[in-house]
């Protein structure tokens, strides 16, 4: 059954929530594939100590895994937040087809915020991009998020 | 003991013979910190079948391991072929310090080829960056992996 990019973005919130009942930032991620969701990731950078461990990463191993291929044609993405330069790498490496996120990162964000994708030269692919899918929801997330950070360091204090 | 940039990148080249062995594309890396080689890596994208299994993540994934911490504060690396954009991601993120690289890569390498890994806007940090170090054994390399790959294509013809 063919969803709506609100359906698919609300799953990849679900993802997000996971990551904030760890402490981690929130940022969720899902895979599609012939409208059937083949992967699922949150934010495990500080769990894991590394700092591949984004939700995007952890969703393009799990799909890579379910197709037995590095190559995800006709997958699409969905991230609460606009993905950073190493992900829109291993994104366009991978042939993901089209990339959906909810809000803007200004500081890293590698589709349109620290540096315009579509510029960058000569690379094999360019997935198709499109940003604000639950933008409020998704930006309220992470600025919670660290609101609550910077009180309860406060609080300790 | 304190050893010169040469001699990093040839226990670099050293890994990207690995790769070559097992026919991946013979790209190698070590990363440096307080002058010992605390991780090698090399490239297992395909043996992996993922594609973010690049010599440089392979590396930081070791150095993370052994200082047990996703920040690899007065790391260096040395990597046989120019980085591409999700490596740079990642080295970026890691608080990197140096980053060597041996050839450039005109389609995809994101220091200075495909994009000026320094005019990219708002990152938390911009390693030094510097290439041609052994430049001309790193290119060969590659070009003769490509080579010999068609070269055998043209005999199963």
């Amino acid at each position: 059954m063919k969803h709506s990019k609100e359906y698919y973005m609300s799953i990849a919130i679900k993802e997000a929530k996971k990551a904030l009942l760890i402490d981690e930032v929130p940022i969720g991620c899902v895979i599609v594939h012939n409208d059937k969701i083949i992967a699922r990731g949150f934010n495990l950078k500080e769990s894991k100590k590394l700092v591949i461990n984004h939700a995007e990463i952890e969703a393009i191993k799990k799909a890579s895994k379910k197709l037995d291929n590095w190559r995800l044609f006709d997958c699409d993405l969905y991230v609460t937040i606009e993905p950073c330069l190493m992900c829109m790498g291993a994104i366009y490496q991978s042939y993901i087809k089209n990339v959906y996120f909810g809000a803007k990162d200004p500081s890293g964000g590698a589709i349109t915020s620290s540096i315009n994708f579509n510029e960058i030269k000569n690379l094999n692919h360019y997935p198709h991009v499109e940003g604000g899918i639950l933008e409020e929801e998704c930006s309220s997330l992470i600025k919670d998020y660290f609101k609550n950070k910077r009180q309860n360091k406060k609080k300790l204090k």
